[in-house]
């Protein structure tokens, strides 16, 4: 089962929260990590980048998820009152899906105690995935790394028709629904 | 020590949360499995099935833990909208165990990335604990059994009185009064 | 790098809750092994008990963090309705920082599955980090060992300017700063 072949169709926003990217003073290596991954599993990817300011980080948030299956945001997440990621976050999501953020968690914490700082939420927004990353290129690849092997199956879930026996074992793809809807939005 | 000694006397809903079941166009067979399990372990066992209705579960929660020490819901646990168990939950519980929703998805996780996609809650409401499963058979007995280990523990501590001594070690457990209760509320 | 040396010129206090210790009916075990490790880390610390009483807590709370970089509490985190330890720090956390909570019980699951029955938050309040340990002497010090390795990074992250660059790669970290607040309100 490839990892393209499963995530292809859709499209994802890359949200970079940084104040120094957002005035130019930092090279925004994160998002660039993050969108050439997405690239690889088949996602058509946009980029932005705003600073870290809670309102304009849910304002890019609804606008992210009317357009696009996957909102992936880096940056903002860490301990200070600076980092307001999560709280935008959960300001615009329906739920939580609490395993993801576990996940990410608990996978680089095999390769850096520091990934327990991130403070990062997964959500979903109507029938989109909110995931916030931490703001370094490796904490952000080494958490989403940890998540790839879900994501198509989340993402299929959610713009298919929600069909509860698709949860019970083999999941039936809504592959077409989910082409049409992308071709619609782009 | 005997896992089915140790919760013997004390009893437990299994609530299934389905449309399909609800309306008897499917075989409940992860109720089946998670009631035989919860039965080796010494629970007397009531079954319960409801749709996928964030009120219609609630009302069967507050029902459930009137007369058990232990509601256990399989189903809808999943990442759509129609997805709303965790949050019927959250509507009735009076806190959070997050920990044994982490052990659940860290188990799980063991066996397939997709156990992360339950937003499964464990909470407390009153002396009674609720437990979301997911809906495959598979998941709810992998679930399920990854807090076996602490049920035991947890449901005497709820049923007991409330002696902080008994956190600090060798917990003396009120098999007496759980046994008592129950037979009060049977 | 050592921690002793990674944490030196900041404080925490010890928050014991425990009616029975509050009474003096108990020896404080757990604050006093806490304490210890702590003070080997390099941290001044403070000690108090308090009752199992949310308002008592949270005040305590509220008093620590306006003292401490650090209020780190055992007791009071357990499944019953005595237990408002994760109620109080709720009431008086800025937000929570769900993967250290998720560390100390991962952490502690590996010694005992007993751990995930810990309902402990850690979370920040203005600069100062609340952690809730278990309340049994061994649950409260392998919960604290399992954020030792972050423990030093996250308080000088909070006592320092808050320059989202340090969270991107070598933290630059304000150590004279930090011991400049600490002498100020020592």
């Amino acid at each position: 089962m490839s990892e393209g072949l499963q995530i292809q169709g859709l499209s994802a926003l890359v949200l970079t929260i940084s104040d120094r990217s957002a005035a130019g003073e930092r090279q925004d290596a994160s998002g660039d990590a993050i969108g050439e991954r997405l690239q690889r599993l088949g996602l058509a990817v946009e980029r932005l980048v705003v600073p870290d300011d809670r309102r304009r980080i849910s304002g890019a948030l609804i606008a992210g998820t009317s357009r696009h299956r996957l909102v992936v945001t880096t940056g903002g997440t860490g301990l200070t009152p600076r980092d307001v990621t999560p709280q935008a976050t959960a300001d615009v999501i329906d739920y939580e899906v609490p395993g993801l953020a576990e996940a990410m968690r608990a996978e680089g914490r095999r390769h850096t105690p520091m990934a327990d700082l991130s403070r990062g939420l997964v959500g979903v927004r109507g029938r989109s995935l909110v995931v916030n990353l931490p703001g370094s290129p490796k904490g952000a690849t080494e958490s989403l790394e940890a998540i790839v092997p879900t994501l198509g199956h989340a993402l299929e879930t959610l713009a298919g028709p929600f069909d509860h026996q698709s949860h019970a074992g083999r999941p039936d793809l809504p592959r077409g629904d989910a082409q049409r809807t992308r071709a619609g939005s782009a």
